[in-house]
């Protein structure tokens, strides 16, 4: 951490704060006096301390940080891919590419246990379907709820696709029993406290980048799992709010290579709520592949016109089997670089 | 509703279509043939209709939506303002300006105490103070939690300010008992489950703008907490992410008018946040006096230089001083105009 | 174009309004009545009606374009790739991924020859470099001007590559004859006086979409262009600017797709641009291939570190070499599909 | 200029490094080797260093900037608030309160004049009014270009007004002659070969924000005139491009006193772009003066509905008379808190 001081301070100031600094932290300060200004060198380990303290302070012009303020999600404390295997063998991150389909959301047996089959027999490796949906809306379905999950039992013994569905408070965790990936909704990424019970849980969780918030910050909210010793974080990217409209979102497919470079924690790629349409979703899922993510979750559903939720961003059985074929083949093709 | 259609459709699609609607809706369709597409209108309630429900379907060009999404919240059927009385006769809403000030967390008894009498001698109407916070890092102070609230209980007795602090989770809600207005941050605008169970509440609730949520969103959060029934609901603008670095946030001004036309719910600002350094927080609080906020939310500390939290964008007690009385005065004059 | 009226306006109004409207433009103008408001429904060409001018009516509630704004780089008027090819027989748009490659900017008779021999090797199809540079700084190196598009021709000379460079003012143009493809940079997409004069020329013109312009906006740009003749304009996507911090801005891949559907003008990318830093060019490049794009521009240096502008966003010949093999291998699988 | 260097880098290569830079620049290079990394402090002007080619060193973590970019634009060399004032005596900066009121474009002599003299009645001190307009679309009203200049010329004779009008290109400065202070739009912001030129008249320059523009790279176009000798630059502040899609544009108020602190040009306020609708230009006005912006820069349209431009964003000559009236007010109560 470099802190750059404000011309004139009193030296026994900045005696005080060096010592305060040594005091409470596992860190040495360096300090360097130019013409104009004197700028502080922390060494060690600076995770704990809060910038914005240090920016706090009367006598301090600015500081920057040269550390990542992340330890258990960073890679250069855990430089081999994390890798997620369930029980069943599936596996997200490493070489494969993880192919997470389902509908928005589960409206019935026959609905989610017929798209379970359908994308089984195109190459899905997961089911996602969801029972407790986050809407903008208080008017609109809101989930099939316990009765969903239920009904996602039954798809899984029906094809054996591991399942992935939302949880949006711990309340609820009592219903979540047999779910295989439990995924963090973009809208609950700053949750805390969610994240923190989530921590202490022993599966994995698929956490989704909120619309608004940075790479870094997506990471320090998988630090909070991690913290709690639940290591198996899966990331997801979605899409960001920008302005604009052609698009809901704008999907910032560099934030897979970014995040691989700073961390070891698998990565998957959600073009259907990047993009809103369901035109767009087969060229976003190939640039996905391409640009090396460890997975994509597509929104498919039997009956678009009719789906309870997301209609317009979902493709039919028949449009994913298009694209699962097209994206293993790129993927492959990446691969073999 | 308008709903433009893509050219060259089968009536029969459309009629199925029309008669869907109809009998999910209390609605009537109009229906109007120009010589490249067909337009559709809907008449009547159409806040449950999903306008992506409608987007999804092949036919459907665009969807646009003409009446608002939310109707409690809505000024169109609540025209005068709401005003929220607490049992000790302080107001937010109608002519007087709220001030809600204290430090980002409770430290101490003697901090909490200290700066509550010093803003209320400033004039102060409400104590903030932060029990339980949402830190962007795991290894950052997460607030004194149940003691902390003690100690608001404490500094509420000595000065008889009513307290706003924040919930993180419906799980802390029994140690809220004497917390006379329950905040929601901006990173828990769209926990809907939390929101549903404050609806369930008969205790004011301040909500504040996420980070990246429209004013639409905004209210649609209000609304799910109203239509639980607790219609004690205020709104908190609080700065919005762009692409701006010179300041935290970007204070969105303009959202105060635009709010105070959509709803009738009051509208406070927090330059604290939207800023994130002290010296902009006066010319900030002055423009949203100016502008017709309800009140004002602002972090005091009695030490800034050692705040464990927010210390940055905290402003002293003396500073504070300064600032209501001239956030009174512009209030006054743009009252008088 | 569909106008929503405010409810209870006279007819006189209404009537005298739709008439202003169809004796200035070639529409007809159909009324539909509802309970609450009145909805105007305009067929014909709506290009040239302003919408902010309906908007500005007292009367007037909310309007909707149906129809693009845009027509000679309007998709629905021009189904068919418009392909660019140059008197040299290299082509933009259609089958194959041109490759356009070289420095940021021109800095000596040695460094552009010697980049422009080494990308022709790796299979680049045009020759990029700066001559003027539009820099944030006015202490800045600000391209060596006349000398530097001398220097390109020697470059194109000895290697046959066609030139792309940039014109930041029309006062140049005399400088540029022998330039195969005159660049539009981002901070000049709406510079209308530029596109105008651009538009009377007969040479290709890349136009790059500005930091914070929308798809509709480019296309717009794009169609100052055309209206004036010229119809050879191939659109760049080069990042918007957005809140993440981690890349200088964020490639919008979606752009891509979205502009290939609007429009029947070829979309190049630019990795380079969009990222900031070398490291992400590849990924980047592979998934521009893989979405679709026409041509990819990159920034190649034989010394970035020397460079005197943008060094940090260059790659070697040789990074660009491996990254030509795997675009092409990319690009020709996504063909295959 | 802290710059933060990889870890195990060659010693030789550093030494030649900062030989470079001690070579070129008039600085000095302080170096501090800490356990993992080593960091080098420049001393001196470090305003021509690009901070892009030093992050382009391969050996290069990260570079920070402690100085400004901008010299004569910043206040640390010119404590003093710059105060432009005219021929005719009119200011702008220092206490008074600039109302520069006009109509979007000038549309006859009849209009240019009748709002003239009502602005002027109702306290306006400059008179604005648009000869050249930048629209997005090559098929809206282009302005009345020469035409238009000669009418507010003769609007100047009628009232005495200064007149502020916007320049495209330089080819026109000719027609410019009696303008009073010349305008770059948002548009052009950083259309830096017109920059350069404006920077060698003697007129002061209205320079307004770009929609996606940094406050930095304001002062930097801001500097790119000064450093020409053209020290009379006015800045505005007129909304930036958010997801916000309530407003055309979102007002960043805290720019103003951002702007302030870092720099002695003055600042006006744009509130009719920044929010594209007429109800809201008054509130947002009066924030605007309230937050200490040297002047507002206000459409006014003797007959909006039938505007040639920006109809839905001016307000009537009767509703600028109340808004002058409340804007003097507020900005009166505050010179005097």
């Amino acid at each position: 951490m470099i802190i750059v001081l404000k011309p004139n301070q009193k030296q026994e100031t900045i005696k005080e704060f060096i010592q305060r600094l040594t005091s409470q932290y596992e860190v040495q300060v360096n300090t360097w006096v130019g013409t104009h200004s004197t700028v502080l060198g922390l060494i060690g380990d600076t995770t704990g301390i809060d910038s914005e303290y240090v920016a706090a302070q009367d006598f301090v012009e600015s500081v920057k940080r040269v550390q990542e303020p992340y330890k258990k999600a960073n890679r250069k404390f855990h430089p081999d891919d994390t890798v997620i295997t369930l029980p069943g063998g599936q596996t997200i991150g490493g070489s494969s590419l993880a192919l997470i389909a389902g509908p928005c959301s589960v409206e019935s047996e026959e609905q989610i246990c017929q798209v379970a089959q359908r994308v089984k027999a195109s190459g899905a490796t997961f089911l996602r379907g969801g029972a407790f949906k986050p809407r903008t809306s208080p008017y609109a379905f809101q989930g099939m709820k316990a009765e969903g999950l239920e009904l996602l039992r039954e798809a899984k013994k029906l094809t054996g696709l591991p399942i992935v569905t939302e949880i949006m408070s711990m309340e609820h965790i009592g219903l979540f029993e047999d779910v295989d990936i439990i995924q963090v909704g973009a809208r609950n990424m700053q949750n805390f406290e969610l994240l923190k019970q989530l921590g202490k849980l022993r599966r994995p969780i698929l956490l989704k980048r909120g619309l608004a918030n940075t790479i870094e910050e997506l990471l320090m909210s998988a630090e909070y799992i991690m913290a709690e010793g639940n290591e198996q974080v899966i990331l997801c990217e979605r899409g960001i709010r920008t302005y604009e409209t052609m698009t809901r979102n704008t999907l910032d497919i560099s934030a897979v290579p970014v995040i691989k470079r700073l961390s070891h924690l698998p990565v998957v790629v959600d073009p259907s709520h990047a993009s809103g349409v369901n035109w767009l979703i087969e060229p976003l899922a190939v640039a996905a592949a391409a640009v090396g993510a460890d997975g994509l979750i597509i929104e498919v559903h039997n009956d678009p016109s009719h789906a309870l939720c997301d209609g317009a961003q979902s493709i039919t059985p028949d449009q994913f089997d298009s694209l699962a074929k097209k994206v293993r083949k790129v993927s492959q093709t990446v691969c073999e670089l």
